[in-house]
């Protein structure tokens, strides 16, 4: 599978130049593209802000124009901040992506252009473009550093697809304990909350011990937890004792 | 709905709380919090890289610790770039996101936390947090500027749900055409073509005239592009006759 060309269309600065490089090494992507860039290039500029990510200055290319830069390409995407009066699919970064992975699934090869720091691509280039590709931001504040553009739309390529869980639950190679060691540890829990005296309403009882439950499997302890719970209690009980001994002496 | 909390967890350089300033208002936030900056607050470095999203600056608050900081918050994430060896909810972006909607939905306050430049949050500071937010990056050269890992996570935020389209054909306020034009066009032109003895080989005829239909409809074309196609049709077989006619002349 091809990696997906990132194309800088007329960029000023060097330095955006270098950033772009550095979010797309990021992002896994390689194939920066120039077309006509303000100061030349090579460009001594875009070294540092790159921070590192020099194979992609090192094999970026130059063109003279759109048209010459895409040329070996099959799909082309043209991103916007602003909607264009033109007749053209547009999509999402997210919806960009996924018409990406599949073309490139498909064998195709696909890139995309970024305009001009001050302006933005211009209609002819987007003409050019299979499709629009429409970062939607806050309309009364929607001016996005070029290279943060690409970060944005190299991430939504490398954003884990939909397969990937939304979130999952980390233990750092913990075991979670099973229902039965927690049940256990409940059971120890409010087998000493009686000893002790703490239902002193006995009719709230069964709420309590039904919200303690609640509380400890909505937590998902680990194995390591269950343990370090049932030392909570043994001290915690103990240091209850050692106070009531301290403070009421027995002849014991 | 409450906004999100963006909270900068000791920050090294003003330039990169401006710049997240800047990433923050592009994805409407504007709950900016600072613990301990390093330079203090406010920092005149700060102003420019925020590029005008001084509302956001002007309005951010600074706590001496990351638990003053989420003490009025009720859930709070925890941005990492690295695992960490913690039970601990891991989530991607997206499903924080999901997250951070739903707990707006009922009321609850987020934040979200970001460590400083070189070394991220510590260990502390993330055990605070209801949950990691882990941006997973090329794991060979996954280092982010502070202000791109808030861009990335607000964008997140911002990005539309599930039921926006992921891709729309935007018409610029021309209507698309009916199949009725389009079969109009399409008959003119196939008429046009047996005219003008297009089909040599007639076995090959219904196999171009389904092509031409499919490239076509594929299109989907609008009532303009119809108009002007009409105009295209008409002035290829006006110029064909007077190139024709040059090379050709006739008595008539």
């Amino acid at each position: 599978m091809s990696t997906t060309a990132i194309i800088l269309v007329r960029p000023q600065l060097g330095e955006n130049i270098g950033a772009t490089a550095r979010a797309m090494l990021n992002c896994k992507l390689d194939d920066l593209r120039l077309v006509a860039p303000r100061d030349g290039w090579p460009n001594p500029a875009a070294r540092a802000p790159a921070s590192g990510a020099d194979v992609v200055l090192d094999t970026a290319r130059c063109f003279d124009s759109v048209a010459a830069a895409v040329a070996d390409l099959d799909r082309v995407w043209a991103t916007t901040a602003r909607h264009r009066d033109m007749v053209k699919e547009v999509a999402t970064p997210r919806g960009a992506a996924r018409q990406i992975h599949d073309a490139q699934a498909n064998g195709l090869r696909c890139g995309i252009l970024f305009g001009p720091e001050r302006t933005g691509l211009d209609n002819d280039d987007v003409a050019l473009a299979t499709a629009i590709l429409h970062v939607s931001l806050n309309p009364d504040f929607s001016s996005l550093n070029l290279a943060q553009a690409v970060l944005l739309v190299a991430y939504s390529l490398l954003e884990p697809t939909d397969e990937t869980p939304d979130s999952v639950l980390a233990t750092g190679g913990d075991v979670a304990a099973d229902h039965a060691a927690v049940l256990a540890l409940l059971d120890r829990l409010i087998g000493a909350l009686d000893e002790d005296g703490f239902f002193r309403a006995p009719e709230m009882r069964p709420s309590v011990v039904r919200n303690l439950h609640n509380f400890f499997f909505r937590a998902r302890p680990t194995d390591q937890e269950v343990r370090t719970l049932h030392g909570v209690i043994s001290i915690l009980r103990g240091s209850r004792r050692s106070f009531i001994d301290r403070d009421e002496p027995t002849d014991d």
